[in-house]
């Protein structure tokens, strides 16, 4: 399974640590594979980030998320990009799976209001609540997939 | 002229003097209409903002957003929302002025490298520059709309 794994960059990198651990806690299992590995680097900073421009990187990370079988968004950040992810991710119709920490902030009417993201938006506070959504989460996922490539 | 005019609530209301100055100067011109007036309102707040459910408010916000000529987006103040809106405003191929001041964040890779806004990032720093780049671009907006119609 492909995930892309959706969280803040330039909206801000207080969170990056807990973004390292929810990847490398997904990596574990040896059917999963990160496509946005990067979203966790110490190298990703909320200024401008590399020598890509940003159409290059723009172009990159919707390709990534054309790709992939499933979008988890962190959504505690506030972020330009993972609001226009979530809304290209509903436009594909891909399964998500949003993580959002309302000790943190409150998530967006417009993301939490939306109905394709109903049952889908997920309040949690530790990490270990984190885990136990997605372990959860993606073996619901992971059926869906699995049914919808019997059917065809 | 029907605009929209999106910017954080829940991202943060540190802008929010900002947002009332900008739609009061929108409002100035009596061919301008802004249906998100509340946008700069002292009663919305970060938080929970009303009795209105968030089904309720994301309904009532994407249905004014399809039915304007325009939408102007502050982006400074990252925000899950203004991402989304941008991201169906680009679905809908609706005109869109993007404002955003590069001395409080920088602009997502997300919108800033995505072709459909190419050329509608207006970066400024005072309002002084906002309401020049206001004036200029709505003139082109509003012969684009005019000329659209002509063509019908």
């Amino acid at each position: 399974m492909k995930i892309y794994f959706a969280a803040a960059i330039r909206g801000g990198r207080e969170d990056r640590q807990l973004y390292q651990k929810l990847i490398s806690f997904l990596k574990m299992n040896k059917h999963q594979q990160v496509l946005t590995e990067h979203i966790g680097s110490s190298q990703l900073i909320s200024t401008r980030e590399s020598k890509l421009s940003d159409k290059e990187i723009r172009d990159r990370d919707i390709d990534l998320l054309t790709q992939a079988d499933l979008v988890i968004a962190e959504t505690s950040q506030p972020s330009l990009g993972v609001g226009y992810e979530l809304a290209q991710a509903e436009q594909q119709a891909k399964p998500v799976i949003i993580l959002h920490r309302p000790g943190k902030s409150t998530l967006s009417a417009m993301i939490n209001g939306t109905d394709y993201f109903k049952d889908k938006v997920h309040q949690y506070e530790t990490l270990e609540d984190a885990k136990r959504v997605l372990n959860s989460e993606l073996e619901l996922v992971a059926k869906q997939i699995k049914n919808a490539s019997e059917e065809k």
